[in-house]
């Protein structure tokens, strides 16, 4: 089948090989020429600009947009828009704000347009292990592009089967039409939300761990403790065994202090949309919003919250904050 | 290996099980002789009484006890430790609390007798999949009753190598020796605690895709989710993948809106150990005590904290709170 | 000095209230003819509708909206610039989200008038105490109007001066004037988001107490405490002596165990923009996000989110959750 | 009346200097001569040793130990212990962990000796403003020493009456008899619990509108916001008037942009206690942990936990962390 990719990065250009791999036809474009050519080299069709790609592919055409976010994926949206015919497929695969997708659905469809909004899970994993995909959009188009998607999934083989399971076979090979456009862009924004908590959830439970040997403790309660060898042991059997406990046995087998990082954790737009949707829907989410601060907190070098508390404890107490205070080891 | 097991319920029955199943030799013994029984009939040796399990070991004995935390732990340990002999060990693989299994090593190591603290991981699950353990203990006593450990845990091929690992490669098998007595239950409460954190990272999350469809959001942006399809797609190539997740995905595929539940939901002793120890060490942890107090407000019946915010409404705003306000949809 | 107010309610009607008795003389407009009436009788001058009071206005008018936030201040604020004449002035007072009040001023500015954006503070006391206004809008118009918001405020003997304290004299009489549109609604959110942390801290703390009496306790830790007495004690000389303590004493007093509350609390909007503006500047505030899901918490019949755990714990564990658990005493 | 005091530190001077001038009678001592010799100046009794405070006073003594809390109040108290007669009143002020003060109750009473645990708030205002006192011992003893109470609270007047408090009426002075040993420093734990949360919401609401002006806003909506002006007008006719915003507004007056503090927070014990309490009696206190947690992570120079988030979004994502984000403006 063919399918059209703007923005060769890393997914972008991965999703592309895996469609190649699977035998796909994929015409491939990005503002940089290297990428293009590399994956020329392993059977794309690069072409020099958008009304090439537009050239390139037959009625109805499909092309996915991979680009950041925002403003990128907005221009090229609205370019694209211009180019195709009516019956023509637009997708954004990217990690938009869902509202935007389904304000982009709309506007599509006026033009005889269809859209899908996709969110893409499996990062630099997703060529060899597969991507989970969550798109919205009109069923038939869904249906229409199953090759591309079945290509691109895990598929079936890569988790036991769930027992009592009677729900769509395609959410089984590893995608789901969530719903009409935002469908999808909601989906994995509540998936990355997750991903947050679990991911601090890993972070602090690790900093305990860390933390076992604190002079704070009495002495016969202090334990220095092997973190490489406890999170490769949870790999097996345990409640926490998952996919980022695999990433972190890892990194902490390579980097046992983990001193390779800065601890400045960036936040991408999801974590932060997930809080806002738990506000709009009056859903209690101390977790995920947890997580989210603990980012921002983490590169917060101004400290002016921290600061007023100090400010209010000079104020009643006549306590003056040490530069430095060591009371955790 | 010979091993007694005192306490035959989910956890030890199954143990023994396990361990029959590899060959071992079980003296098994519960104050309600029925478990027993059945365990006799696949092979354990059954007994009546603590005196007859002793007599039936041969030393150095090993005995695992595995009762509810606090007394019933305890009285079984202290009585067993007036019945044992120089050089025997007794394994204590319940959830206690890991400063209680710094006090019972001491205690015991005065008696000439070895203690074990293992935390162990797999629930009902454990039979089939084998368990996580992790242990705390003298170095040769560990590796004494290694056959035991090796037979209880899932096993190397479990999952797949880590890459860059080369620590102990018992913690590839599925147990890790994390140290002294207490480490063993230090590292299962802190497992435990991260359980909390991501089980209450999914919660919030399904919790928002369940309330996609709020009237509080304009209509075009409402969206009725199918959760069960939404949680099994996730199960391949996802960051969110996970023990955990397939368990959701089992639930949500067997009631799809979970209506067999209460959401009244227990806590035991580990989440509220793990806040107390990231209290005592000085770690935040905010995941980690929001998980927990989500379960504490999930029971709270009195809402008399609750009450003080209605209360001071009233008192600055003059609002009345209504019996039961439904912006929440 | 001449003021319309449209909008009588329990807000509304105090504000011409004390401007009446400042001296001031108020057009009143309410589409309950009631609320007018009453006032009438006070000294105001009623009007029947909206081009009545623009008619009974001298230019430059100032006419003062005070409605729930939302369609009701669109509408008004939209009617009424259609009806005033280039130089005169729109009171947003209420409610209102601060962005909206960014573009409201700029709308207006287009055709010649001029906006305030005012978050008011004070509730059912403000007649009596005085109300604190934060205040958004150019210089000009801002000192224009000092006489109402000179009348409408505490006023500097209100508290104690604050040493060192070199700025603005308006802040000292219970005013400030924050900035260009926008800013008197956004002051007024970081406000309430305080407030709601505020109100959280003293429910979670008197919670506590209240529990103290708890059987999870041992016996010997077990305390029956006064609340209304302990509360009304800390009302002088300590550190959370507090207006919002005053109001929460008060309602001890009255009903130590506020059984006539049912624990339901609302939120009205601006807790939950408090947390969206810290989610767009990336600050951290897991305080005042907390104390807004503790709101929705506490009205979450449906308990979804609870329902998730219980179906993991289930799943993992075999544990069915009681109907109840009585853990919590 | 006569009152010993141990521990002539900033709280201690002050409450001697505080009964002295209502004409008490006061021994002092420090194991530093210099305190003890500025208050003889002002007219208390400096003796060199504890024999010689013993030898000073009349049976039944009163003596107040203000030291701080741990291993220094513990030997005072047993050491005093040693050196009084049966009906002798011991009394510790400090920051004790409540259960101590149960255990070292019981202990006192079975020598015939009388205990006093009393918090004691109000800092470095106290000797102007008056001291809170929540005290917890025998009804007969705190009667007893009533003259004392009263020289140090703040007083009826320091206050308006609450409607409808029909309760103690030490309580309206600024004192309250809590309930037996051990509710004194409870209910002083709770005090500072809501302290901690009151000053995180001030800290949280300020830092938002100290980045109002953030270039993450579009530009439309940034504002410059006035701190000192806006604190020093919320402390007339606000929601959140307060003795903590009066001291905010204190420090931001003299240093708008908190610059001469370091933002590294430190925290006692009654911040950690609270949150244990809330852990044992099964209260969710989401508020005042995360206030506490807040403080922490202010000192978390180690950051290993923001390092295993960095870990694991390079393992899925190939994302590296900056070495500092520039986000957050």
């Amino acid at each position: 089948m063919q399918l059209g990719m703007v923005g060769l990065g890393r997914m972008g250009g991965n999703i592309v090989r895996r469609l190649l791999r699977a035998g796909h036809h994929c015409v491939a474009f990005d503002r940089d020429p290297a990428p293009g050519a590399a994956l020329a080299a392993e059977g794309a069709q690069a072409v020099a600009d958008l009304p090439a790609m537009v050239a390139a592919l037959e009625a109805p055409r499909a092309i996915w947009v991979m680009l950041p976010n925002g403003a990128p994926t907005e221009e090229a949206l609205a370019t694209l828009a211009g180019m195709l015919s009516p019956g023509d497929v637009l997708i954004d695969g990217g990690n938009s704000m869902w509202k935007d997708s389904v304000r982009r659905g709309a506007m599509l469809r006026e033009k005889g347009l269809h859209f899908l909004d996709i969110g893409t899970s499996g990062g630099v994993w997703g060529l060899e292990r597969g991507y989970a995909l969550m798109i919205g959009g009109e069923d038939a188009v869904v249906r229409r592009l199953d090759p591309i998607f079945a290509a691109l999934v895990p598929g079936k083989a890569a988790a036991s089967p769930t027992p009592g399971y009677a729900g769509d076979p395609r959410a089984e090979q590893g995608y789901v039409h969530a719903g009409p456009n935002g469908a999808g862009h909601f989906t994995k924004m509540i998936h990355n939300g997750i991903e947050y908590g679990m991911m601090q959830a890993f972070a602090e439970g690790l900093d305990i761990l860390h933390h076992a040997d604190s002079p704070a403790l009495p002495e016969e309660h202090r334990l220095s403790l092997n973190l490489p060898d406890i999170t490769e042991s949870w790999r097996r059997g345990s409640v926490v065994a998952s996919w980022l406990l695999d990433l972190t046995a890892q990194a902490l087998a390579q980097d046992p202090k983990l001193e390779s990082f800065s601890g400045h954790v960036s936040d991408s737009g999801e974590g932060r949309w997930t809080v806002q949707a738990a506000v709009e829907t009056a859903v209690s989410a101390p977790v995920l919003s947890a997580a989210l601060f603990a980012r921002f907190a983490s590169r917060d070098e101004d400290r002016f919250g921290a600061k007023v508390l100090s400010a209010q404890r000079k104020g009643f107490g006549g306590h003056l904050e040490a530069p430095k205070d060591t009371t955790k080891a």
